[in-house]
């Protein structure tokens, strides 16, 4: 990342810097050994965050890839199959944890652009047990979907889709890391999306602004057999109270991400507004700029964005990827705009 | 199975009988302790299986399965991918072996209805390692290709594939349990296809009409590492000889396989004649019949096959599939496609 | 090994060589594909087998180590422990299966010179799961006991500790390679050993003179587990008569064991008389040599013995193992004693 | 835990709560998203605590479990033996994360009381790997040895271990959770403990005081590679900097542990005069009761001393484990002391 004093951190939405509310949450933090179960803030946290998407339990972990590998671990045996979509989260960047750490095999839905799954592309990857086949184990879904620009899935079509594998005694799973940007995108409650599966992940330390943390929910049993599994993968943590009080600030920023949406169609109409560049109205908080007909490779473009002061990533040879968060505002939008576009400029000539 | 006496097996070319030559070179073999690579016919068994395929070497082993499963395990590590055709056997009927058993994540090709993979989607399947993804650990591919009907894949397209793994330092390998057939379709020498890949299986037990076993072929730094995961998983045996010995003879049987690819090819417009039934003329062996125009689901299709005295295997919902083999000749063909005939008129009214 | 014509091959009771009539045996077996459980033969020696130990159900396997490897995958589940004694098969040469395959961590019990763990013994070993621990999923014993000398455990002490794990829920298999050694030595039948425990393995391949395969035994819940569990191992075999045939016919040979261990006797007050040289009286077919006291270590006698015409197995630093069976007589036994002695006196010069 | 105001909690040293000092420091910590390598105050932290113990390089993980089995994982193959002592934290505790996590075979030592393997011990359970055996492929060594009560290994026994293992090219990780503990107790710099291994856990949570965290520190090659794994298992954490900070504090309290082990010798003394316990002069911070003479199980004792007022761990059948830490004085322990005498004398009635 370059050093500059006014960079625009566009990276991601896990960048955020916590707030001074939340800094002094942390100093004033009532604190316990958590292990021991004597945290009253994570215990807090654990109470707020179940409510917050409609689940009888929940248990705070170091990250949203450890709630989603526990999920995995609690749900399914060795030798059974995970069903889920091809670019999600759990499959793409989790390093082949499932198959690693609990030995599933890996199915995958091919969902199309918007990574939605249709209830006939479930039922078509269910695989019932036999002497030669292994059955399937559990299904993940991604709602917003990462890899595909933060795309929000309609209730009823994760609903379609959970209750496909459910008819057929299959859990689901929410990879939900940012579960609250799908629900503000549709104006709904996240415990209605949430309603249909059997666990849900969510991140504090993305669009809420925590700085440490992600939520993995569930029933009771889901989340006592998920504490024993954080235990084995050493997500055990003592005075945990230090970062679950800003986590529990987290929790009051769902409805300001808003802003960051409408940051992010700012950014995405900016974007595709530039030469060379398709940038789709963004659902939530997350811009994908395409640059295959400017010839613009997405390293080259994060590099020179780099350069000209504006955080992206690379997603694919030529996508990129531009995330609005709580540390930006509008006029950040504009001058990363300017900016990407300075740097689309240089690199067509 | 139905009892009858004049059953006429096509559920698979692995049902075939011993020939009494087979038989008499069982009670003959000399034999000796493999485990101590004592076993004199064995020992002159790898030794023509390799050559046969033109590897180094070559191990015999209990199943096609085991083959795959210690050639998956030797050629990856824990948490890498393992890039495969999204119908192939490793894939979907080895109980998820390769992650349960060697703990790599299963990336899938669809490759379109003959099952070859291009190599631009083996290029688009590869991954790079790197800190959140787990990078390609091997290719592994399937010649004949049992699930689409025994497709033949031309060299051309099978070195077309390897080559764009092994242009990125990733090993392939070859399920090849039918590589004779493949072979004799193609009309080539069964070395021809194995030379680009890195390792090979081929079973002994199916088309070639031995009793028991398969061959795991590569060259001797990794037949010598196959050797001992073949211990871990419990294929070491002892006097192998007694079995070795026929698959001695079954080595010979190859150029027979013309015979049952013309019986195929037989039965194969005998049922596509049938009314409501597509049978695809057939590179080699494996006849599948579709049954989706009758409304005719497979498992229905294989019961009543079973009464009017002809074996098949269901497939998939409107799938059968039908196999010639040693012990089946021209009139056994005519008569199967007589009953089948029975069979589909009798469940269309 | 040395190429002698009259070599005397004492490495083990897996080199025997099958007998004429199971030779024609093998010839002449009715056989079918098994996968599809059509092989009368092998049905026919899984029936027989199981009776012989007294179980509802027996499956064939390959090898000894595919049995208990099954057995422990069965049993178990990953994260949990299996308790097993310091020096048993399973844990000292199945290559870390029990880890690698099926995830369990092993505790050891030193159970001294005899290898019988005392009910103490496994109460002390047995853990009682919680947040931090593993739980006991399988205790494992083995009888007779390979690495302290083909001990024969006496059933009130199999049965002891076994009740000590069944009472606290944990199930027990017993490696019985050799359990018939067991049986003919403790004078009683194989099922009384084998009723306390919930499986067993046995060789058909060892002292019974088998060519190839084992037997696991349990109740038919558990086999049908097994047998899907051989699936995935890649135990799977064809037209499985043709070795299940010589299997059928060794299991007549139980009661001659008792010539072997005569012959075990004879050999090892043979090799006690000699100089430097201690063979305690074996309980079976199995005679350890301790040499220590001649400064002669295990692997310089191995390759003396060998130059002197006798097979013998490097077990530990200084003790050597020899085994009798069917292939060996009285007179063997002399010689073998006479040519060891000659090779204690060369290598002590 | 009882809710009593002046509750003396000897549960553990990691029940300590943040000084005031670490409150504000985590307030102020200046942060940035530690997955990119952002933070600062991490990087900070990692090179100090790297420097504190002597190594290249370190990584900050959320604990101790998670520190042991990354190492495990990044220095072992699945397959391999890990050696290591038979009370050690990893072997007990961990929920047998190595055969689970990393597919290797547990091998213990038995060390005897102070659980100070010798290198004769350390060689027996060295494995050469073979055909049928798994190699050694770590040991694990422990200082100081929690179960055993808090013994401070000397540095040339952990030495002559070590070394043992390198000279067979094993390499060697010491579990150091209270690896300070160790050195204030010997007299030596942390580095000297360290100096024959290849790496070392240590945890700031445990007497050093910070709320949250472990560090594994080895050379760079190392930590990279643990760095991967520590994203594989969830680990990888954002604005760690606001945890990191009280870290960075928590590395000046290597001093003070002194007075945590002169207050453990002021309980011990205490203890052992009481009747029908004996609790030994502690090396470090851990005292351990046993109170079998009495009659009095550990169960029993922890309940009594919970009503009491003070908190104490079950260890086994009769032994009991207090700890002293930062947030305890001397006239905690005399008041501590009291209470136990209690809650003894009243359960011998």
């Amino acid at each position: 990342m370059a050093d500059t004093a006014d960079f625009i951190d566009l990276r991601s939405d896990t960048v955020t810097k916590p707030s001074a509310e939340m800094r002094d949450a942390a100093r004033d933090a009532e604190v316990g050994d958590d292990v021991y179960r004597d945290d009253p803030t994570v215990n807090e946290l654990e109470r707020r965050a179940a409510a917050a998407v409609g689940t009888e339990a929940a248990i705070y972990v170091p990250s949203g890839t450890m709630a989603n590998q526990i999920a995995i671990h609690v749900h399914t045996e060795p030798g059974q199959e995970l069903l889920l979509e091809r670019e999600s989260h759990v499959y793409r960047w989790e390093l082949a944890g499932a198959s690693k750490l609990s030995g599933v095999q890996t199915r995958t839905i091919d969902a199309g652009e918007r990574c939605v799954p249709t209830p006939e592309a479930v039922a078509e990857g269910l695989v019932e047990e036999d002497l030669h086949r292994p059955g399937t184990g559990l299904l993940s879904l991604e709602n917003t979907h990462n890899f595909r620009g933060g795309t929000a899935i309609p209730i009823g079509e994760i609903a379609a889709a959970a209750e496909t594998a459910r008819d057929a005694a299959v859990p689901v799973h929410l990879d939900g890391a940012r579960v609250f940007n799908a629900a503000v995108a549709l104006g709904v409650d996240a415990s209605e999306i949430v309603a249909p599966v059997d666990s849900v992940t969510f991140c504090l330390s993305k669009g809420l602004g925590a700085p440490v943390g992600s939520i993995l929910a569930g029933d009771e049993e889901f989340v006592e057999a998920a504490r024993r599994v954080r235990k084995l993968f050493g997500g055990g943590m003592r005075q945990v109270g230090m970062i679950a009080a800003p986590g529990l600030l987290a929790l009051e920023n769902v409805d300001r991400l808003a802003d960051d949406h409408a940051n992010a169609e700012r950014l995405a109409a900016g974007l595709d507004a530039l030469d060379g560049v398709a940038a789709p109205e963004p659902d939530t908080n997350i811009v994908v700029a395409r640059t295959e007909a400017a010839g613009l490779p997405a390293g080259d473009l994060v590099d020179a964005c780099d350069d000209a002061g504006v955080g992206g990533v690379e997603f694919d040879d030529y996508t990129t990827r531009f995330t609005t968060h709580l540390d930006v505002d509008d006029t950040d939008v504009d001058d990363a705009i300017e900016r990407i576009g300075h740097a689309v400029t240089e690199l067509s000539n």
